[in-house]
């Protein structure tokens, strides 16, 4: 493993497959530093995903992949051996983080697709680079798939006009432009000036590391706020569209997103303004009824407390973190996805989504 | 100056008198530290005024006072020589924070005070006990004001309510028990349980480093949360009442307080929670006709960016910062003065407040 660093790009890229080798930006160092780490086998990929170097699902399932790849890219043996060393590796990467559905769903998906390549007669030096592709096809997949989504919201939004986001829905998570900020991305190529508001969005201040980070970075016009100012803005006039991500959208349409999204959601009805949520459809879970049904995680009290190494708050004192709050379908203006821009009746029009 | 640690007391005090010398809470150390100063020299209170051992408008005015007594306690000289003493150490104690309006008004009240006892044949020895009467006069009326404040207040809450705070309008800012903090204080005296819910209140986190601290210093039942969490817990139902302070009351009734409180006052209305402001009558400005005409400072980016002692933004990111937010006086269900409890209309209402 070794690092370097990199100065400003077009569109920071959360990973890359480049000269044999997984380039990964150490989102740990964000945003102080950029530093892309050369990852050259299966192990390097676990420990990066463990110590969270790489966050965010499509993002960490992507890695995975490709360090299946690393740990079978210098295999000597039968094709048999082979599928047993894939499945292996695969199997080791999915401990790295026991939680994220999309590393499971990536690393299954490169298993399925070495028994093909065994069945096809192939030899492994054949089917490594046909592994390489698959863990490319999911990359290219994954960043269609928003890039579809970026374009679709773009509809929405008119140049000279104020967004404010919240939390981190963007190409840091992913392969490439994130959702909620896969418009910002595309204004940009097409010339239309959006003036991005982004909330810190505490306690873990996603807004501030990343998501005012990677649209720095891109270029895009991004000023950063605390969550508190998001009214005081919107009274301004400043803003015309609010747009953000979510972790799930239940069958109704209610919303579950980082907490404070419902308060964002909240004024931005008390000032007539549109209020957006974009998601892949692999977000969108018709087995859950309503939010009602999403469980909120609460975390612990040191991320308010203690937050950024400095305690800041009493010794003991009580605290109440939940890490998601739900938005109603009633307040939510639109869903977009990469099929296209859906509104209420959400529960009707869900649905269709997937018939 | 000496420093001598505290262990719980019933409603922390942000000074006192005691013993010959001025006793002051030094807030730059909350909420990790109680330790009051023993302050004996007028110099020692322009220190702590200047570097923010006290802060808060009232209770500047107050240390300032005892500040001159200090100052003049040991003088051995004419009356005449004396009252110049009192105008010298008045003068150089005005000099510690130029823009702190009670500081001033509470030194002229001072210097008026020795005049009069020159006037009156005293004896230096028995003027210095005077004017430690007058400056003891002036935190007693601040200590009456703030608790005519808490009862009115009071009338407002029942038992086993939560009521939402945001940043910090307490005791420690003031002589004592503050204005919005004042009837959680007297809610605890007479066995009445309230569920305070204090909002963190970035940039500055007044709300968790004092509000939440000298709270749970009184064994106030107080939950801290962060600013982005007041829309989510309005929803669940935890919150019958808002109530904070303010910085200037317009005489339409609009109100300027710390930023984030309009977007309180938003989400309080669409949970149909009453929003309350509590403050003394000298904070209400009849001379300005609404909200549009208070000015609203804008802090340096620094506060967001490098808040927490660690940077958590990127370098050279745009940042706009306002201290303060105006909340339309439609938003205020009423204002709670020393006077009782005045409603809209506020031009009429606020007005015959000073009839």
């Amino acid at each position: 493993m070794s690092k370097e660093s990199q100065g400003k790009s077009e569109v920071l890229q959360s990973l890359r497959w480049e000269n044999g080798a997984l380039s990964l930006l150490d989102q740990r160092l964000l945003p102080e530093e950029i530093v892309y780490l050369k990852l050259t086998t299966s192990q390097d990929v676990w420990e990066a995903i463990r110590e969270l170097k790489v966050r965010g699902a499509p993002a960490i399932g992507i890695a995975a992949a490709y360090g299946v790849v690393l740990g079978v890219a210098d295999f000597d043996g039968t094709m048999d051996q082979w599928v047993s060393e894939v499945n292996r590796h695969a199997d080791y990467l999915a401990t790295s983080r026991p939680t994220a559905v999309n590393l499971f769903w990536a690393l299954d998906r490169i298993k399925v697709r070495a028994d093909a390549l065994a069945s096809s007669g192939m030899k492994t030096e054949e089917a490594v680079q046909a592994l390489l592709a698959e863990a490319q096809l999911i990359q290219a997949e994954d960043e269609a798939t928003n890039r579809r989504i970026g374009e679709h919201a773009l509809t929405l939004f008119e140049d000279g006009m104020g967004v404010l986001t919240h939390c981190n829905a963007g190409g840091l998570a992913t392969a490439k432009y994130g959702t909620a900020l896969a418009p910002f991305y595309l204004a940009l190529e097409q010339g239309i000036h959006l003036k991005v508001f982004a909330d810190e969005t505490r306690p873990v201040l996603q807004g501030a590391r990343l998501t005012a980070f990677e649209l720095q970075q891109a270029g895009v016009d991004v000023t950063l706020i605390c969550d508190n100012m998001a009214g005081h803005v919107m009274s301004k006039g400043w803003i015309q569209a609010v747009i953000v991500g979510t972790d799930r959208v239940a069958a109704n349409g209610d919303v579950a997103n980082k907490i404070g999204t419902y308060s964002v959601a909240v004024l931005a009805k008390a000032h007539n303004i549109p209020f957006y949520v974009a998601c892949p459809l692999s977000t969108i879970d018709l087995s859950t009824p309503t939010g009602a049904d999403i469980p909120i995680e609460e975390r612990h009290s040191d991320e308010i407390t203690v937050g950024f190494g400095k305690r800041t708050a009493p010794q003991g004192i009580a605290v109440y973190n939940p890490a998601f709050d739900i938005t109603p379908n009633e307040l939510v203006t639109a869903i977009i996805t990469e099929k296209g821009i859906i509104k209420a009746p959400y529960f009707e029009s869900l649905r269709q989504l997937f018939d």
